[in-house]
């Protein structure tokens, strides 16, 4: 094998060391939050609100119905899920789509990896904007794209002129910016994604705008969806993860040019999306109405936390999302200690005295204050 | 960006060449065997008995149990249906193993590109012997390694001493080769499998031996599982979507060595198999008897295909599979589209002459012979 595999000639070597592992993953640790068993989980910003008895029926009728052919492969390319997909963003955004500006894939985990392994790869590089998705530069190292930030103001905003002039210094074939952004909850407006895009087209880079949260954004913030029209090298990336409840199924899908979609169709695994998934969604989808009651108390239950932690004397990031970015707290991981000595999980990410706390139901903000006064009195 | 993703400077510019689409990715087509809607379906090997009425119903209460909580991601490792797999391989290969043993991912396919992001990658190889399955070349473009391959023997079998020449030769990081071999049903014996080891521990290569078919082996011919131990080199593969007539739910997995699972959870995405996958598989698994009564039925089907078809002329692979490349035929696509025209679809693959039919139903059986019979009257 080649020299950059070459294992160490020495007796202090793992298990994994004998391994002919890239070089870049030894010593590195597998990516992902704590899972522990505490009452109160406010760490991944998941929806705290479970699927009710009527999606929990439909779920298992469709997958019944799926589990009848499942000795067969599943439908490859997902129209009728993508038609879905579809439809939901036209009554969400109103922004009408068909099929073929659709595309979706086991998370948006692996829509972020097929953008990057189709536009991005060895000798190209993605550019963010820091603090931002811890996992955009691992997707980066799986892709072999090299990942190169640029830092926010001190408010987590873009500075747009700073933002274009990196563009064009760094020419990414790649633009990763997620709106809002994880962790800071940071929206984009209109006029920052079209100065970032039409640096993409200078640049001959794609645009990727990681509306993962984008449901919760408050009323005069845009989607970038509204934008698509005309844009080929705009891509809007979405999830059934946060908003709509559904983590635990894996859904994540995008919308841009039939152009996009035909591409990343080169580099998805044949079959990726299981016929169960398919059905899950799907069934999922019809209940639109019930997932957008939530939401709507969610962003209430949002507006109400950061005006509780500001009144407390907390920073507080500005947030479209169903998360704050709050504090800043000298020890921040006591602070995080405390909190989870008492019941209460949050997130210790993003920049130094920050945590992040995910919106949950009442009781769990009732759990939540009562802990952190406790921990900050 | 740069120049390799630079778009052609011209007017006959496609959509997709404005784009920063990789250069190796342009001008390909999506892999996939054509789904077309015809009667009798021979082409990609799944078991043609559909779940039963019993599976069914359990499948869709472990579902409806799993969507109560699909507001939470995932079991992020796992852990319940890797012990589960491994039960299963205690039973059908008689190998004891344990979950830290065990890996899954959503299809073979995952499992093979988790296993090149790991251990090939860019300024590496993977070796194969072909012909082999037509997608190990893709896995190799998707994550940058070089695939490179030796000719297997005129009737398919692997030359060992040329085998062994190649591995000291080229120096892969990756040796992968399938056993059963598709698309030709090809098995190895453990003197091959052990021997091909010794190269690999002498290259520092991972010996990747996918028994994507290995529940349809006939009797006296091993499985890699049982070499296993003290080999930590060596990784055998298997899927539900062939024997377990699972393909619409996804789920391939392997077993390996614990560092080698440990190597695949650094670059596996986050909560990649979702919390309706772990409940699919493992509802399915508790109908393993069920399962095994239809793979031997399989079996008995195969071998009186192969007689079938020799005693009418017919050159036949000797095949541990559920399907058998038969010809030669002076125009192979011929012989396919006749017996497409008389509702018979089977797999125009492997090298020119040859034609591949999975084992079906006996009513499946029937109609591809009645059809065979006309087409090459």
């Amino acid at each position: 094998m080649s020299e950059a595999a070459t294992a160490t000639p020495t007796d202090e070597r793992t298990p994994l060391d004998r391994l002919p592992l890239r070089a870049e993953l030894r010593g590195k640790v597998p990516y992902g939050a704590p899972q522990l068993d505490v009452p109160v989980l406010l760490n991944v910003n998941e929806n705290p609100y479970a699927p009710s008895d009527a999606l929990v029926a439909d779920v298992a009728a469709a997958v019944a119905e799926a589990t009848r052919g499942l000795n067969r492969y599943p439908e490859r390319d997902a129209v009728a899920l993508r038609e879905d997909l579809a439809a939901y963003l036209l009554r969400e955004s109103g922004v009408a789509l068909d099929a073929s500006r659709v595309w979706a894939a086991n998370g948006s985990n692996e829509v972020m990896l097929q953008l990057l392994q189709a536009f991005g790869g060895p000798g190209r590089r993605a550019l963010g904007f820091a603090p931002t998705y811890s996992m955009y530069p691992d997707y980066c190292r799986d892709s072999h794209t090299r990942w190169v930030t640029e830092p926010r103001r001190d408010d987590f905003t873009i500075d747009v002129e700073r933002a274009v002039g990196a563009i064009a210094d760094q020419q990414p074939s790649v633009v990763l910016v997620a709106s809002p952004n994880n962790p800071t909850g940071t929206a984009l407006d209109a006029a920052t994604v079209l100065a970032l895009y039409e640096a993409c087209v200078d640049a001959c880079s794609l645009l990727v705008v990681d509306e993962a949260y984008a449901e919760f954004r408050r009323p005069g913030t845009p989607s970038a969806l509204e934008l698509l029209e005309g844009r080929p090298l705009l891509v809007v990336t979405r999830t059934m993860s946060k908003a709509f409840a559904l983590a635990g199924a894996r859904l994540g899908y995008l919308a841009a040019d039939p152009a996009v979609v035909d591409a990343l169709q080169l580099v998805r695994l044949p079959y990726h999306l299981s016929a169960v998934t398919q059905a899950v969604t799907r069934a999922a989808l019809r209940h639109t109405d019930e997932l957008q009651a939530e939401v709507a108390a969610l962003r209430g239950a949002r507006d109400e936390l950061v005006a509780w932690l500001r009144a407390r004397g907390h920073e507080v990031a500005e947030t479209d999302a169903n998360f704050a970015l709050f504090g800043r707290f000298a020890d921040r991981h006591a602070v995080w200690q405390g909190l989870l000595d008492r019941g209460v999980l949050v997130r210790e990410t993003g920049p130094d005295g920050w945590l992040r706390v995910s919106v949950g139901t009442p009781a769990e903000m009732d759990a939540f204050r009562t802990a952190l006064e406790e921990v900050t009195a």
